[in-house]
């Protein structure tokens, strides 16, 4: 095998641990926790299937590569909770040295683009960046509202924190905003 | 919320339920079964990393869509060990019946898209679905090999059967043939 080659299975083999780093969202049967690897899928899948209401223009190649790799930081720097202030301080520096790391495993050219990508997605400069995390956002959305209110109800998280946080939906995907104020709104409602 | 829109959203919650379709393979720790969410996120990631490798010039774009959707059947169908020769024999008229099903949540137009991604998978007659069909398999070599012969062991597959399945990986990419016969073979090398 030649070492360029071996260099990109050592990644392939590498990645593959993603699918044991566990989110605080449930799948939406509520059976157990979902790991970032299918949660990586999914967000691929929401961008296939709901890519027309993105705000601007997008190259939808560039939205699903960056779904793809957005969370492979995590293997090494785990996932952070969205609502976890104290964890969320430290988690650029986590998740940089992991970039480092993991993407580096690769034949240098590929590094970099895999690199460009997370930070593209980290960054939201872009419109498939704004749109991808939008997305990401929209698809906790839709499994907390399946799970009684799942992981903001598990941990404490009033409305406002939540509509405020998820309200970058908006800068990605104005329709999907809409959808997901709904969604979180229900939630809230006593039964 | 448009028609449209529910549509879409009712697919979405839908597939969640492929991460709940346990495959005969193993992560590559050896800790579980590897369900089909996960291993679609992992074959479009190969195929992400992999692309040069393709016998003949390929549209990633395509690639990668019909990787995120070829084993959505799964949901209704299970999913079909390659090697059990019995279940492959209604395996078509199941996964058929599926892919009517589930993909028919969608939007007509849309519908129609992910039925002929999906079918396109099955049939291997473009650069594209040859190109996936043998990441498919070489993602299962590679995981079998980091598990003592993983599923090939555990439901005595002999070696001449995999060598003879997994040389569908030449038509895709030769070079990756090359690879995995190479890894088909130390698996089966008694310690």
């Amino acid at each position: 095998m030649n070492k360029r080659l071996q260099q990109q299975i050592a990644f392939l083999v590498e990645i593959d641990r993603l699918k044991g780093v566990l989110r605080r969202t449930r799948l939406l049967d509520g059976s157990r926790y979902e790991n970032s690897a299918e949660h990586s899928w999914y967000l691929a899948m929401a961008a296939l299937v709901l890519s027309e209401y993105a705000r601007e223009p997008i190259d939808l190649l560039r939205v699903i590569k960056m779904a793809l790799v957005h969370d492979i930081v995590e293997i090494d720097a785990g996932d952070t909770f969205v609502f976890d202030e104290q964890a969320r301080q430290t988690q650029h520096e986590r998740e940089t040295r992991a970039a480092e790391r993991i993407f580096g495993l690769l034949p240098p050219e590929q590094a970099k683009e895999f690199h460009a990508l997370w930070q593209e997605f980290v960054e939201r400069r872009t419109p498939e960046a704004r749109f991808a995390a939008a997305l990401d956002s929209l698809v906790s959305v839709i499994a907390n509202a399946h799970t009684q209110g799942g992981s903001w109800c598990e941990n404490n998280i009033p409305i406002e924190r939540v509509l405020n946080f998820d309200q970058r939906i908006e800068q990605g995907a104005p329709t999907l905003w809409k959808l997901a104020k709904q969604l979180i709104v229900q939630a809230f409602q006593p039964d």
